[in-house]
């Protein structure tokens, strides 16, 4: 069994949901090795997040966006945690409802994603700056 | 290291949430194999989606599916993405919201699950049609 | 490639938030061996969960208790799984919303987290009781 692995950085991307595979497979070209495997792609930070959705239509991403500021509002009185802007507690809160990693099985020196499915870079600040990654994938 | 990978179909199921536990371990069962590893399953869809959870008493899962149906509401005029029905945009939401894969370890053979936990098939949609899924297990 | 696999249970906390980064890597002290891999941390329960967030201020999982709480209420009268207490049916969902496990590439025989990246042991439950985990780590 193999094992390959890469940090990678990108750089800003505004607030709100964006497509990332071609950045994914590009930092890891390795992945064409593998048979049979997986892929983790882990992204380093707190107030930013990961997932797979759909890659075709962008109004898809915009309405993430939309549901997801009106279901984790800013500026919620009872939030304590509010010295780095009224976008910070609420990036940490979705940060962890969609997750900081994405995992996808490798076929055929490919990854496995249904036709519609993408990787999702989830930038839930106003001004994330560049974002790391790590992106490991294993198998034979 | 050994790893096995397996693509399987169900046939669709209603909206809702549905164990499919057995149906995973029928699929490989070649995880009986495998003294001490890990188990993925991945869904090939953007508006279906894996959770674990408890896999008794069905009025959780009927809990679930009134839950997620009050946090993530149709019919939103904010939607732009409502070509394909009311219940499409929910579901790519919700989709994220749960995650397209579930990952178990493995020991002595079998899923090291919990005594109460089950892999649930998220089914967002009112009619998803038969979904897709791929399998893969590793270790010794 | 290696693989290492550890049982820990973790005594009760109470409802929240808790930071258990350190109780991990000490379960798993051969996470040291393995220069380029992956850790999985996996909870065998379904009213209590895992997430990785912000390591630094406490105010921040304090949030995350009062989010929760907010977004998931008890006592909603169209639940129906209701005999186990008021905070069971939404422990569940929360469960769901927050993953039964964890991710972390690790790098040079260390987790691969961002600076301010922290594993969190997520309570839903008023008295959860101990808690069982299952950690893996695999690479070379």
């Amino acid at each position: 069994m193999k094992i390959f692995q890469q940090v990678f950085q990108l750089k800003e991307r505004k607030r709100g949901f964006h497509l990332i595979t071609g950045e994914v497979t590009y930092a890891l070209p390795q992945i064409n090795e593998i048979n049979t495997g997986m892929c983790q792609v882990f992204i380093q930070h707190t107030s930013a997040s990961l997932t797979i959705n759909e890659n075709a239509d962008p109004t898809v991403r915009m309405d993430f966006e939309m549901y997801f500021n009106k279901a984790v509002p800013e500026n919620d009185p009872d939030y304590q945690h509010d010295d780095e802007g009224s976008d910070d507690m609420p990036a940490h809160i979705k940060a962890s409802m969609m997750g900081s990693s994405v995992m996808i099985p490798i076929r055929n020196g490919r990854l496995a994603m249904g036709t519609w499915q993408g990787i999702y870079l989830c930038e839930h600040r106003n001004y994330g700056g560049a974002r790391s990654f790590v992106v490991t994938a294993w198998g034979e």
